[in-house]
């Protein structure tokens, strides 16, 4: 069991059958003519040589699939990776050049490091830091991005720039250099692709086969167009008329070495690194988990961020680019029916089998129908009605969108994605920097209290009692100080206030301090602090401080306890606990006097008076 | 009143009587005396000539006075403020040098800057940033290291550096070169303001002042080690004996000027005034907020963001250095009786008066004397029993004052506090990353439901109730994903899942998404989802979603009800409230056959079976 634990292809191996094999075989068929003209393209958007978007599709789909827990992620090379890895080597070296395949290199083998980290550490909670909005947003304007950067491929133009502003001023400037056979080619592939998105599927499907398989067979559209322009650039010779192609891609599978270990660079690409581990965590584990429960079965995230960093380690040491999981690519492989994750090893194989045979006439390939395969692919990425659907839901949430989505397009990737991070966290201290509270009263003759602002209900100018709806931490803590000393403040003849704590889960360090100086300031102003409905745990915590033996007033059970005692004359009747142990204090009233209705003068009343010890209670 | 929430002194100036005057007078002449040895103190302490103390001390303090909403707080340069100066000059130019004094105008300009756009644009949460933890380790750090900083002018060695390890290596290589002159005069010094410290008080009592007045004298004790040590340094020649004192110091009173605008200046400063900005607010309004209180007043936190920010730009621009409110010097004030914002402007006088009158005695002040007053001043920041309480309470808010603290001690202080902040952000994200739920079953034969962990109750093995006990966003969302899609892998019989929200005030964008996901992903494996409990301000959001139209379950108004629905046989007899509007769905139960105990098989289940449209009603 613990070597499973590790090793999940161990959970499932054992059992693996025909029928399994049979179905990952399939799969893996049509998942690698997917993936063969995908890992050409994604190397191109990252400014790579097209091997290194192969050889990333070899070993770290053998890595995924023994440690992965997703039957069915399709993991390689992706368009929003590549992105970001074209950003993050932009200022390290000319791309193309030696120094800079090296460099992509060590960002994959950086990126995955940061994963295996995150997985041995279970810090898997820390892609919280980057909100659905923020995602959203993102990877939105990565595809705008994406998209305009192959417009310069479609155009054969030289362009290029990392944000909108710096592509589109680009690409206006080399118009004058369009080459029309380049243009014509990747006008061709894309309206092909266009079409055959929307009746390849129908027309395979008249021709006698089911509706899922003609559909699976329309996926690999991309497949037949790069056959098809290879053949036309080698016989029409589009090389002698200016079309860029591939050009020689070198035989033979890639080589196992170590990546450069130059620390300048490390810390260089580390941030970069960071970045890309955190996204390709999230949308792998978002789809993996979506085609999971599709058959009831699950993931373990933390599993997947040691499989992925895995993966990575393995790219960045078998010439590889940076890899996650990919969206398009794993809804194939569920949809062909991929049993296990053996169906990504074959794929792996599938890879290999095609670097093997098909080097010599990829040499021929225009790159005007990669980058017409990655247009049309990326569309998929864009979703603009997202952002109106998100800003009439929460207008904060609303901003944190457009913020990430403007900043990506108008000035790049990273600081895209920081100011997203940023601006969801600051907002998100803003929301809940004000406590949901309540000063509530009595409803007559019950023991329901409800806010005095809605109901018409009983209250006691000498008492406050406020309703705290939250978990009290260090973001609302101070709010919660300025609440409760407005109410000091605007209700003169106050003299005891009640914190009806039913809702608080936890008080951390800064709301214990808060309490402590709430406690302080409402006994200079001859104000007793009183809690009540404190749950279990809140309060075994609480026992042991200093708030607790210097709390003026008392821990009541319930909220109408705290009434009883501190509204009616019958103070004695009733039968707080004390500070010290929640429930304890059933004959505590016999030892100390209640908090009773008698005048509070002076600060004499903060020792002493209503202090508890531990020790008292056996 | 429109003028006077921009100008808090219009509010009470007209009431301005006698006894209030006499009252600021007194407290302006003991603060003055305080803070003329710190002035020049901590102006040592940053690296700056004497003089930019005392200008630190005039035109901030009038500001103040206009701007300000504490009658109490003492603005000025503090301990605190001034390490972090040094620490942000260091890299700039050398200590002291003209370059360096200008680099210090510009940060306090540029703080007033942030303060001011934090006050005008309501930021002031943002300080929440900072939690109590990391406050607390932080300035105990900064405490031990400003001691450690001045033990070279005790020792009248040279000797820096910007961490303990620095400090400690440089001073004990300095050990050979310790002139003695000086360290007699620093341990004289310092041994003289302990003792003062713990005996002056009773000594002026037992000459027959009243307690309050001799504990109040005490406090200027400093002052006579300043005139005592500079009678001595004169009479004596320290100078020629080698003793390092203040030197001239240039006479009159600051000239307004322009701080520097090199905007490379201003780009390297802006983080460390972001950071002596939020540090410096927190430490005072957490300081006027303890006094005001005592006097039951209130501050405006927003308002003091604006006049400490005014008073950081006056600094700025009369040749001062960053100031905030000093801990010790408010109390003083507080004590001494000052009754309004003017007896800081008092003290502007005070300090105006010493500043014309003093700079040739000045002269002859040794530094070991400030630096035997900064030592005794710091030990009131250093609060190591703090740390063992919280770790005592908390183990993750201990671990964030530890790093914190180690940080600031070992690397410096801006690392420091950025880790602090760092550290305490991502625990707060792990501790909210689950939110508190729990599986609950009912109590039998009562509508009550409770924790099926904890209590026996009755369940239904195609019936999952998870009660969620916190708002849901973007940091426990992924965790409620992974909690329901548990349930749904353990409990294969599982039909429907309820979730019931009795706890949630808030649905962020983050958590929709989650709720869609989870709602999809069910359906996919045949499970309707219901929601029960929900919040009217929750429920009025949701109901304009797409979420709310693909619920393939429905919203009950209370668990007992969705219970009656999807348990018992007599499904029709519940009035389920549906998705769109909570409460509306009286008549519902006819419209629509109530999702009951009939099995509920394939997909189909998710396409209109139970689908509402707001249109539906009235």
């Amino acid at each position: 069991m613990g070597l499973a634990r590790v090793l999940p292809i161990l959970r499932w191996l054992p059992d693996y059958g025909r029928g399994a094999l049979a179905s990952d075989l399939l799969a893996a068929v049509i998942v690698t003519l997917m993936l063969v003209p995908q890992a050409l393209a994604y190397a191109l958007l990252a400014g790579l040589p097209p091997e290194v978007g192969l050889y990333a599709s070899m070993l770290p789909l053998l890595l995924y699939a023994l440690f992965g827990t997703s039957a069915t992620l399709a993991v390689g090379p992706v368009a929003v990776a590549s992105l970001m890895t074209a950003s993050a080597l932009s200022g390290i070296a000319a791309p193309g050049s030696a120094e800079y395949v090296a460099a992509a290199l060590v960002l994959a083998a950086l990126s995955g490091l940061v994963l295996v980290a995150m997985g041995l550490l279970r810090l898997g909670f820390l892609a919280n830091f980057l909100s659905h909005p923020v995602i959203s947003g993102f990877v939105t304007a990565s595809g705008i991005l994406i998209a305009a950067s192959q417009l310069r491929h479609l155009l054969g133009v030289e362009a290029s720039g990392h944000n909108l502003l710096e592509m589109g001023a680009a690409l206006i400037a080399g118009l004058e250099h369009v080459h029309f056979t380049t243009l014509a080619t990747g006008l061709a592939v894309w309206a092909y692709l266009v079409g055959s998105r929307r009746y390849l599927a129908g027309g395979f499907a008249r021709l006698g086969l089911s509706q899922g398989a003609a559909a699976l067979l329309a996926k690999a559209a991309p497949v037949s167009a790069v056959i098809v322009t290879t053949l036309l650039a080698w016989g029409l010779g589009f090389g002698e008329r200016g079309v860029a192609l591939v050009g020689e891609v070198p035989s033979g599978l890639p080589t196992l070495a170590m990546p450069s270990v130059d620390p300048a660079l490390w810390s260089t690409l580390a941030p970069a690194a960071v970045l890309i581990s955190l996204v390709g965590f999230v949308e792998s584990v978002s789809v993996a988990q979506t085609l999971a429960a599709k058959r009831r079965q699950r993931i373990d995230p933390n599993q997947e961020l040691i499989a992925l960093g895995l993966a990575n380690l393995g790219a960045g040491t078998s010439g590889g680019s940076p890899v996650s999981g990919g969206f398009s690519r794993s809804v194939v492989n569920f949809e062909a029916g991929a049993a296990t994750p053996l169906a990504g090893a074959f794929t792996a194989l599938g890879i290999a089998v095609a670097t093997l045979a098909l080097t010599a006439p990829l040499a021929f390939l225009p790159k005007a129908t990669l980058a017409a395969t990655i247009i049309v692919a990326v569309g998929t990425l864009i979703d603009l009605p997202a952002i109106k659907r998100t800003w009439a839901y929460s207008r904060s949430d609303g901003a944190a969108m457009l913020a990430t989505l403007a900043l990506t397009l108008l000035h790049g990737v990273e600081s895209g994605i920081l100011a997203g991070v940023g601006l969801s966290l600051a907002l998100h201290l803003y929301r809940t920097s004000r406590p949901h509270s309540a000063v509530v009263g009595r409803v007559p003759g019950s023991e329901h209290f409800r806010n005095v602002r809605r109901h018409a209900v009983e209250t006691d100018e000498r008492l406050a009692i406020l309703r705290i709806d939250e978990s009290l931490y260090f973001a609302n803590a101070r709010y919660l100080e300025d609440t409760v000393m407005a109410l000091a403040a605007r209700q003169p003849g106050l003299r005891h206030v009640v914190l009806a704590c039913q809702a608080v889960n936890v008080i951390d360090a800064s709301a214990l301090e808060s309490l402590e100086a709430i406690n302080a300031r409402l006994r200079d102003a001859a104000i007793a602090l009183h809690l009540a409905e404190v749950k279990g745990p809140v309060m075994d915590r609480l026992a042991h401080t200093d708030f607790c033996r210097a709390l003026t007033g008392r821990v009541y059970l319930s909220t109408y306890d705290a009434w009883r005692a501190l509204h009616d004359e019958r103070a004695t009747e009733t039968s707080p606990a004390a500070c010290g142990g929640a429930g304890l204090a059933g004959g505590e009233a016999s030892r100390a006097p209640a908090a009773g209705p008698e005048p509070i003068t002076g600060t004499a009343l903060a020792v002493g008076r209503f202090r508890t010890h531990r020790g008292d209670y056996p």
